[in-house]
């Protein structure tokens, strides 16, 4: 059963179905693409969207990431559960997996690229409420245990977790802010704990190097 | 087990979850809510987006309307199967369902809005490129049989066939043009069986009274 999958190191999204593949022990081949030079592989795999992550298995392409972790959920059933068993509680992953690719890292790009101290101040605003509300949710779901998905790291885990890296860079850009702070206890050691575990730690990009990344792509002369 | 399910008549989102109950042959108690004064029940059952629809199963909210049509077939696992058995065929319903959500149905309101010649033509283009990937994916998926699903609406079908409403609609402002026509063969004999199925036929709207809806929702005078 061959397993490829096509990631970009910066990509919040192919960092996901890594960290899935990892969670079951799933032996991988890796292709790094290029953002701006991406492989024929990754285009006729992925040809509505020609972006990553795609996940081949037997070389039937999978995309979208948050498909892609339902997916290896489904197919590699002997590692740990992805999703919670319950269907009400499975309801609540899901819901806050959509919320956060649907509206809150909509809100945290708004705040990294605002040009103006309002509209920098708007956005942040946005950002600290959402967190609040994942605050909450993580009280809830985990149930007193350490990760949303209980004992494990679970679909929404990796779903928010995903986005740490940015989270730091963002934090980073604004100098001695934190996004995560006292207002979000769990969730700051929910973080901490997540990103020093064995599937997560090694496909965490640095917030340095990410800055690094950002600042280059979207520099003036890049876009020429 | 009490089941109640907050919609609105004119929401392809809320029709979804109607769809999926209906063929689940799931009793439900159904509280049609009024978009500009929205009920008590709805603000606090789904309190990030405050809209519908909302399923209240055992008095426990669930939002989004996709993922209510993974409940309802998660949970009421005696009527037909509405996501295919196959991890991979699951997959690639779920990723057309996306795109018609993230970027199709986008494209036809962007197409029904249009205020100038050149953008309307822009956008029907873009809609008419999404149908002929649509078409291509109905081939693939439905194998021969009438509907995404197999032999029976499934999980795909209540995804794209929610918007059979609006795409007649559009057609209705634009006069004689046909969004689903001789190009989409296989995707316009699927529409007619859908919508004339046990399941659909009472919660489809007239598309006449959608646009009348439609008109007087964005009526200069309305948004005062």
């Amino acid at each position: 059963m061959a397993v490829k999958l096509m990631g970009a190191w910066p990509s919040p999204f192919a960092m996901r179905a890594r960290i899935a593949l990892n969670l079951k022990s799933v032996d991988y081949e890796y292709q790094e693409e290029d953002f701006c030079n991406k492989s024929e592989l990754l285009l006729t795999s992925n040809p509505v969207y020609k972006k990553v992550p795609v996940l081949l298995h037997d070389d039937k392409p999978i995309c979208e990431s948050m498909i892609i972790v339902s997916y290896i959920d489904e197919v590699w059933t002997d590692g740990p559960s992805l999703l919670p068993s319950d269907p009400y509680d499975r309801t609540i992953a899901r819901f806050w997996a959509y919320y956060v690719d649907d509206k809150w890292f909509p809100y945290l790009i708004e705040m990294a690229k605002a040009k103006t101290d309002e509209a920098k101040k708007v956005a942040t605003e946005k950002v600290l409420e959402g967190l609040k509300l994942l605050e909450e949710a993580f009280e809830k779901c985990s149930k007193g245990k350490p990760f949303f998905n209980g004992e494990n790291i679970g679909y929404l885990d990796v779903a928010i977790g995903s986005y740490l890296g940015s989270i730091r860079m963002v934090e980073l850009m604004m100098g001695s802010f934190k996004l995560l702070n006292d207002k979000t206890p769990l969730l700051s050691a929910w973080a901490e704990r997540f990103c020093s575990s064995e599937a997560v730690k090694d496909v965490m990009p640095e917030p340095e190097r990410l800055l690094e990344f950002v600042k280059a792509m979207f520099a003036p002369q890049a876009a020429q």
